[in-house]
C-alpha cells in the first residue's frame, strides 16, 4: 500500500533528482505567465497505473496547478485514449512532465503485463503473485501496479513472512540439519503471526515441509505432471503455489493443474515502460 | 558518475526496504555459526554492470562477507559463466541476495541492451545516447550502466543543460514569441557554461535553432533522408542528434546519415532485467 | 529484530538528543588525557537486555572506548553484579553514559517484566506477548527486550498482520456488514501470506469468525470459564490468544484455560526502569 | 518546548513505525465511506498531557479527520470523563488510533506522576524537577508532560549547561586535580551564560564548590539534618539543588528542608502509561 | 536556481539551528497575545536579495504572520528606507527574526557587491561571474544573490562542466601528457552536453587549449597586455574568461581588453553582510 | 563545539554540493593512477581555524588520501607558511580542493578577525564574544573558530539561554508590563539553569534589570562615561556586556570601561575569506 508519506517522499526525491535546481529550460525560455493544458495520451492499449503518483508529481512542483485524472487505477484504455490533463502554468507543467511521465509509463507496463497474466488465468481461481525482484526504491509502487493489473502481492519483504528458498535448504543440509525440525524450531521462536512459504523442487520434499508446519508450499519449476501430484499431496494443508518457467505461453495450464497462487517474477523485473505521452495542446 | 555516497545512501536504502527488521527466514531457519560460498551465475550472455553496488549490498549487510568479482563493469559474459563468488555467513549472504540481484540484473540489462545499439552502429563514429526516461531513484545507476555497453548520456537533468522541445516550442508559439530572439534571449540569462538543446521535427525550424544559438539540434522523428539533408544543413555549426523511431533494426541507418549522436529512450525504461541467479555451492 | 543499522540510527539519534553540540562538563572540567574504567552495576536484580546498545552508545561516541559484556541479554543477575565494564577516555565514557543507561535500563525494565510473567506460566506451554503498545520510536528495542525475557512478538505494525478489533467490529455493525462476509472479502484482497487476528468479546461471536477464516481468535477480557469454553470452541481451528486483564496474579490461571497465547500490554507501556549505575572506579 | 517541527517529525515517524505500508485491517475490512466519531475516555483519574501530540496523530493520517480536545494539557480528570472527540473516516481513525494513545498516555502518565510530587510539597515553594533520565527521542516530550504536572525542567542536554557528577570528580581526584581550581577553569572555558551545576554527597565538599563558582550545588543523597546543614552552608549563595532517595513518601519532608529544587528521574523512568481509550461510538 | 524545496530545506534548517527547542525568551517573556508589525530598515545603501528567505523565515516560523515586502529581489535602495513589514504575533516574529536577518543580510551584502562590479563595467558587454568560493551549503543561494547583482552565474559544481586548472594541468604535466590530446580524450568520455573550460597562465598554452577543444579559455592573472593578445589570439573560437587579481579599481580595465567574462570569487567568499534591521513600531 | 557528528554531517553535505554527481574534469582528465602532493599555503598573514574540517574534506572523498597538519587550531602563521600537506591520488585531492578551502579560507578568517580583537583588549581581562550573526548552518564552525581566535562563545540558540532584547522590550511596553516584574514571572517558568540577559540602552532601565534577576546586562550602544557608570551601578550584582559600534579603533576604550564582555557580530556577519592556496607541488 503506498501511504501518502511514501508517496510525498518517493515523488520529491524523483522531483529533486531530475531539476536539482530547477529547469533551466523553463525558467529561462518561457514566460513566467504563460499558461497551457497538456493531455497524457495513451500511445497504446494497456491498464492504468499510477494516477496518484501523476498528479503529485505536478502538484508538489506547483499547487496550483490543476490535474483532472479521466481514468482511474485499474482501469484499461486504448490508444488515442486521453488519460488526464493537467492544466496551469507551462513553467510547473514542462517541470513536472517528465518525472510525472516516468512513474506513469512504469507504473502502467507493470499494470498491462500483469493483467495479461490475471486475463490468461480467467476462471482457474488462481492468483497471479508478484515476486520480491521489484526496482530497489519502488516496491511499494510495483506492487501496487501489480494490484492495479488484478494481481496479487506476495510477502512485501524478508521482515514480514518466512521463505525457505533452494539456498537456505543448501545450506541446511551442508549443516546437517532435518528440515521438519528446523522449521518446527524456527516456528517457535517466530511471532504467532508469521506466515512460512517453503520453496521445494522435488515431490520427495513435501511431506517433511508440511509436517515441519509450512503454510504454503512454493513448488518451484515443477513439470504440470507434478504440480498435478504435488497439489494432490499437499491436499488442502497449506497453500499450494506455483513458479520458474511461468510465461504467457505456460501460466494458463500451470493454472489448471490446481495451485492456489502463481508467482511471477517478470511481473515487475521485465515489464517495459508503456508509451504515454504529454501533449501540449495548441491552439 | 555514482559516487560513493550515491551508492551508499541508494544500497542502504534498498536493503532497508527488502528487510526493514531483518530476515526473519535466515535469522530464524539458518544456524548463526553456518557460512557458504555463493556464486554470481549468468544464465544468458549479456554485459556486467553493478558489480561496485553487487558487492556493496553484501559489505552493507555484513563487512565481514567477502565479495570476489571476477568480471569487471563492461565486460561481456556467456551463459553459464561464474561472475563473481561470496563467502562469508549464510546469514548474511542470504539476507543481501535478493538486493544484490535487482541491482545486477537491471544494470546489466541496460548495459546489454545498450551494447545491442552499440554494436549495431559499429564504424560510424555516432554515439549512442541515453536519456532523462529513467526509473525515479536511480538515474546515476542506469546513466553508468549505459557507459558500461558502451553508451553515452545526455545531460543528467533538467539542472544542467537548456533542452527546448516541442511543448516548450508550442507554448512560445501560442505566447507569439519568435524563436530564435527566445533562443538568444535565455542565452544571455544562463551561465556560459551552459549547452543549450533545440528539437525541431522539421527541417525548415534548422536556420532559426542555430540562428539562435543552439549548440546542439535534436532531429525528432526525422525520415533518414531528412535527416541527411539535416545534417547538411546544421554542416557542423551545431551537434546533430537524431531520437524517436530508434530501434535494433532501424540504428545503423540512423547513424549512417551522419547525424553525430543518437539517443534512445528505451535503453533504460525498456530494458529487461538479465537473468542472473546466486548459487550456493553444494557439497 | 534490531538491524544493525537500526541500532546504529537509534544510538545517534539519542546520543544527539542528549549532547548535540557536545558535552560542557567533560570537555571543560575534565582532561583530554584522562582514562577511567567504569562498571555497569545492578543495584536490583533482573534480567538483562540491551547490550549491543550500551555498547554502542560508547563505541559511537568514541570507537577507542572499550566495552566488555559480562553478561548475555536474556542473563538474569543479582543486586551488585558487575554486568560490563567501560575502559577508556574519562571524557568519552561520561559523554555516553547517560543514553548508555537510558537504553539498557529500559530494555532490562522490560525484559525483567516480562521474565515475571513467563516465570508464573512455566510449564503450561502458553506463550506471553507483546502488543503495539510500545514507546513511539522504540518499538523493535521493546519486542526485543520482550524476547530477551522469554516472551513472544505479536505482529509488528499494522503493515504486517490483520487484526480486526472492537472498534473495526463497531464500524463493521453500524455499516451493516457481516462480519464472516467482510473477512472472507478482505482476505481475497490480502497477500496469501497475511496472518488474521479478530478480537471478540463474547462467546457468540466465534462462529462467525472461524467461518470467516481467522488464523487467530483474539479473546479480549473472557471470564476463565468463558476461555475454556472459547477453547474448545475453536477446537485446534485457529490460535486461542486471551488479553485484558492480565496481570501477574491472573496470568497463571488463564493460561491453565489451554489459550496458546496471552499478550500483555503492560510488558511495554508499564514496565519501569530497572536500576542500573554506571561506577567509575576510583584508585 | 516541542516546536511545530519536532511534534511533526516524532508523530509522523511513530504513524510510519507502526503503519510503514498502511494498515492491512482497516483498508481491506472497512468500506473506504464508513464514518465514525469515537471518544477519548479516561478509565483513571489523573492529569492531562499530550494534546496536540494526539491530535497530529490523526491530522497527519488524515488531515479531513476532526479532533475536538475538552481538555487542555495541565487539566487533571476523573474515571469515565471524554477527553477529547475524534469525528471523520472510520479507515484514518482506527490506522492513527495507536499511536495517539501511546503518545497520550506515556504523557499524561508522567503528567500524573509529576503532579502528586508537586501536591506533595504544596506550599512548600520547592520545584520538582525532571532528569535527563528520560526516554530516547522523546526528551522534549517527557519535559512537557512534566511542565504539565506542574514541574520544572532541569537542563535540557550535555550542551547547555554543565553538571559536575561524581563520576567526574572521581576522574578529576584520580587526576590529582582541585576541584575549586578545575571549576574556576572551566568557567573561563565557557560562554558567560552557561550555569554551572556540581553535585556533592558530603557537607564537606561545599565550601569548594561555592569558591569554584557553581551556580548550583546538588546535594545526592544527603540525610535530612544534612541537607538542612547544606542549605545553611550555601546561603544563598547558589541553588540548593536535592536529589536521591526520593519518592511520594519522603519528599515532603526533603523539601522542608530548604532546598530549592528537588529533582526527581522517577518522573520520567518509571511512570507508568495512564489508562486512556479510545471508544467508537455505536448506534 | 533556489527550488522551493531547497528553499524550504534550507530554512527550516536555519531556524532549527537557532531554536531547536523553541524560544526561550520569547516564550517565557512575552505574553502569547501580543502582536507586534515590524519593518525591515536598511542602515545603509544597497541592492536587495533573499525576499523569499526573509519571508520564510517568518512564515516557516508561523503561517498566520504576514510578510509584505516593499522591494523585490535585485531593486536597489537608500539607507533608511523599509524594504519589508511583518506583522503577525510578536512571539513569532522574534523568534524568526534572527535567521530572517542571517540570509538576507549575507544576500544582500553579496548582492551589493556584485552590483558594485557590475557597475563598474557598464557599457563593455562584458559578464561578471561568480566562481565556487561560496559558503558550504549556500551555493544556490549565494548565486542566485549574485544574479539580483546583476551578475551571471558560473558552473554550479564539478559535476556539470569541465574545468581544467593549474593543478590539472600541474598533473597532468607530471604524468607526461600531452594537454591537447588529454582534452580531446576527455571529450569523448564526456556527455556531448558538457562545456568544457580550461585556465591557462600563459598564452603560448592557449593554442593546444584551442586544439584540444575547450569551449572557454580562463586567462588566469594575465596583465592587460596579454589579455588583449589572448583575445585576439582566442578570435571568437571559444569564449574569454579572465580571473585573478580582479577588484573594482582594476575590473574596467580589464573588461575593455575584449574578454567575455570576468569571474571574481570576492564576491561570495569575502562580501561582508549588509546593515539591515529589523524594528518593531513602537506606540 | 564541533561533535565528530556535525563536523562529518556538514562537510558530507558541502562535497555534495559541490559534486553531486562526481568530479567530471578530474575523472575524465585525470589518469585514475596518477597520485600529486599538494600544499596548503598561506598566502596572508594569519590565525589558523578548521584543521579538523580542512582533513575531513579529504577524507571523506577518499580515505586513502593523507593529510598532515603543519599548525593547529589557533595557531598564527605568515604569508608563505605552509600549514598543511595532502598526499594521495591527484583526482581525490583535486575533487576534494574547494570544499577543503572553503572551509579553511572562512574559519581562518573569522579566527584572523577574531584574533585582531582579542589583541586590541589585551591585559584589559575583558572577553570577546561572537553572536548569532552567523551563517544558516554553520554557527558551530564559527564558534569555534571565533574560539580559535582566542574569543569567547555567547549563548549558541534561543533554546539556552534568555535575551531579552530592545524588541521585546517594546512589545512588554506595548503591552503594559513591568519590565522588572516580567523578568521575575520568566524566571518561574523556566529551568533553575538558564541564564538570563537583558538588553538596555539607556542607564535608567539597569535598576529594574537588576530587581528583575537578569544575570547579565548588556549594555548597547553606550557611550563610554555610561558605561562606566553602568559599570558601577552594577557593581558586580551581574555581569557587565557591551555591545554596538565596535570595532577595531572602538573595542580598547570600551575594554577599559570595566564591562566583562564585548560581544562583535562583526567577527561572524563581516570577516572576509583568508587568502588560502593549495598549490600541487611540481618536479
Amino acid at each position: 500500500m503506498i501511504t501518502a508519506a511514501a508517496l510525498d517522499r518517493a515523488v520529491r526525491a524523483a522531483l529533486e533528482e531530475d531539476a536539482p535546481w530547477g529547469d533551466l529550460t523553463s525558467s529561462t525560455l518561457l514566460p513566467a505567465h504563460a499558461t497551457a493544458t497538456a493531455d497524457l495520451v495513451a500511445r497504446e492499449a494497456g491498464t492504468f497505473s499510477g494516477g496518484d503518483v501523476f498528479a503529485a508529481a505536478f502538484a508538489l512542483t506547483d499547487p496550483s496547478v490543476q490535474v483532472d485524472l479521466h481514468v482511474g487505477d485499474g482501469d484499461r484504455f486504448q490508444p488515442g485514449d486521453v488519460l488526464a490533463s493537467v492544466i496551469g502554468s507551462a513553467r510547473s507543467i514542462l517541470t513536472a512532465e517528465r518525472v510525472a511521465l516516468n512513474f506513469a509509463q512504469r507504473m502502467s507496463g507493470i499494470a498491462t503485463l500483469t493483467a495479461a497474466y490475471v486475463d490468461a488465468v480467467e476462471g482457474t481461481g488462481v492468483r497471479i503473485a508478484d515476486t520480491r525482484k521489484t526496482t530497489p526504491g519502488l516496491r511499494e509502487f510495483e506492487r501496487h501496479a501489480v494490484v492495479c493489473g488484478g494481481g496479487s502481492n506476495h510477502r512485501r519483504s524478508l521482515s514480514d513472512a518466512v521463505m525457505a528458498k533452494d539456498n537456505h535448504l543448501a545450506v541446511l543440509q551442508q549443516d546437517g540439519k532435518d528440515l521438519a525440525t528446523a522449521l518446527r524450531d524456527a516456528l517457535t521462536r517466530l511471532p504467532h503471526t508469521v506466515h512460512v512459504v517453503v520453496e521445494v523442487d522435488r515431490l520427495d520434499q513435501i511431506p517433511a515441509v508440511l509436517d515441519g508446519g509450512a503454510h504454503t508450499v512454493l513448488l518451484d519449476n515443477f513439470s504440470l505432471a507434478d504440480l498435478r501430484e504435488a497439489v494432490a499431496l499437499i491436499g488442502g494443508g497449506a497453500t499450494a503455489e506455483a513458479s520458474g518457467g511461468v510465461n504467457l505461453d505456460t501460466v494458463r495450464a500451470i493454472a489448471e493443474t490446481g495451485v492456489d497462487v502463481i508467482s511471477v517474477g517478470a511481473l515487475t523485473h521485465s515489464a517495459r515502460a508503456l508509451d504515454l505521452g504529454l501533449d501540449v495542446r495548441i491552439g
